[in-house]
């Protein structure tokens, strides 16, 4: 079993969220109608809908309701890439180009907030639990920007520990894990006792996608069209190094982070430490911690009667540690 | 009378908005924190607020309501603020720093992210229409958006027509004050015809106020920070020169609009443009155009009763042509 065949169960759902998404989207200005359908037809995972179709279907059934709560969840992952990319500086996105270096940095902002906005509309049109749905997305917004600035406060000082890393992870992405299937669990009527686990779930399963985002940093993945040492380059110090600074004296440990605080101005730097990560596998001990949160992740379902969708979501949290998808 | 007479009329309501703001955008993110701070402390016209005040009070009374609805306004025009600094690459605002020079482009997105996440969260707090007030605000966030792109998108064909004008500067600028006033007309359960004509006062206000800000990029204004020429620059098409254009014929309009579209390449030629506008008295007959909108503003609020509040509002706009606030 692989990603794709998620994606086939859940055929008939993600389709009526795509037509949502094309439709919350449209617009008669032709710049951002073009770029909306553009970035549409990029595709792309599809992993928070699913996520939410998923929950909504393990507590009882996908209903409209989980269409459009599924839909606001892809348009605000979008929002945050668009708004991610004038961050990052990236000029590609999933192998392809991004707005950013198509038409601007400004286009991406304004595109990104375009797409914020059509998400609350979502939310909005919802037959129940409009409030309680933006009320989730809301908390989830707010933990982004928070994330960000914290990252960006961090990699100045470079002083980043493995509780902060936790937290900055947690905003970042799975955040947003948890109100995806929250959203999910709400247009199902999900009892209290469900929904605690699916939230358990989906914040096990954000970290450790985004710990194997960072892992993809320091060992590559040509295949997913992502750039290798961009972290490093920024002065953000992920779990493999974190993991290779743990297996040294403090002493050693404080010399590597004073070197990556030196790396904005003496890129050569980068080298060393990924020298240093390499030596003493941070890698190797990020994937080990990963795991660690993939088993909590499908442990928490338990609690979930035993459904189609359960075997999937725990299937879905397997394939994070793979990432092929 | 003055703006600053207003101001103190409001003063109760005003603290009370200043007190939820610095609530609302409080974090632990010591450097998100820090920035929120010192970006509140710079205060600003908060013309918006005053808006959704004077319009519950016109209407019945400022509520608890009121008050949120006013510091969500603020949030918006704050969040679009930080935003639009990165599509214009400005540096200094109100005659200060931007975050953008302070901090860096990202900084500005992602706390612009934020202002506007803890929008969205003062208007879930109302006791009262948090979804009706959602979605005013979430139409003009939509407005913004398309606003700014049909902007990006006339300036690289230098083929904006007035009705492109008009619906840009609504877009940008007078859809946020009419959901500053129908947000406060909400909260004061104002009958339907109350509304109309606190809707029509607010776009009419809201484009001479537009209106007089691509003035002042003619004219200058150096007492409100501003600097002069930054439109032209972006080959953005305002009414001064719009007014210039009409006056004489179709053949040498066109030749000065195609020697707009080759400012970003030669920006020397943008003092072509501005004595083109001078020559024509672009700057007084846009003057009198704004000065149209204003009367009609003033004329919408007849509808109204009676209220010390109905006369703030007509003062308001008539300052609108002065802008000395």
């Amino acid at each position: 079993m692989d990603y794709s065949q998620i994606k086939a169960f859940l055929a008939g759902p993600l389709e009526e969220v795509s037509a949502l998404l094309e439709a919350s989207l449209k617009s008669d200005i032709a710049l951002l109608d073009a770029t909306n359908l553009s970035l549409l037809s990029q595709g792309g995972k599809r992993i928070r809908p699913c996520l939410t179709l998923l929950a909504a279907g393990a507590c009882g059934g996908v209903v409209a309701d989980s269409v459009r709560f599924a839909a606001a969840s892809e348009l605000i992952h979008n929002a945050t890439l668009l708004h991610d990319d004038v961050v990052d500086g990236a000029a590609t996105r999933r192998g392809k180009p991004t707005v950013m270096a198509l038409l601007s940095s400004p286009a991406s902002v304004l595109i990104g907030d375009f797409w914020l906005v059509k998400a609350i509309r979502c939310l909005l049109e919802a037959d129940r639990y409009s409030e309680r749905a933006i009320r989730l997305f809301a908390k989830t917004l707010s933990d982004l920007a928070e994330g960000e600035m914290l990252q960006l406060q961090k990699a100045s000082a470079c002083d980043t520990t493995r509780e902060d890393y936790i937290r900055i992870i947690y905003s970042k992405t799975a955040s947003l894990f948890e109100a995806s299937v929250l959203s999910g669990a709400l247009s199902a009527d999900a009892p209290e006792e469900w929904t605690a686990a699916l939230a358990g779930y989906a914040r096990n399963l954000g970290i450790a996608f985004q710990i194997q985002d960072d892992i993809l940093d320091y060992a590559g993945g040509a295949d997913l069209g992502k750039p290798v040492g961009i972290d490093l380059r920024e002065q953000k110090i992920t779990l493999p190094l974190l993991c290779a600074l743990d297996s040294v004296p403090e002493e050693a440990a404080s010399a590597v982070r004073a070197k990556v605080g030196r790396i904005s101005d003496e890129p050569e730097l980068a080298a060393d430490v990924q020298r240093f990560v390499r030596e003493h596998d941070g890698v190797d001990k990020a994937r080990a911690e990963m795991g660690n949160y993939i088993d909590e992740a499908v442990f928490c379902l338990e609690e979930l009667p035993q459904t189609e969708e359960k075997s999937y979501l725990a299937n879905l949290a397997r394939f994070v540690g793979d990432r092929t998808f």
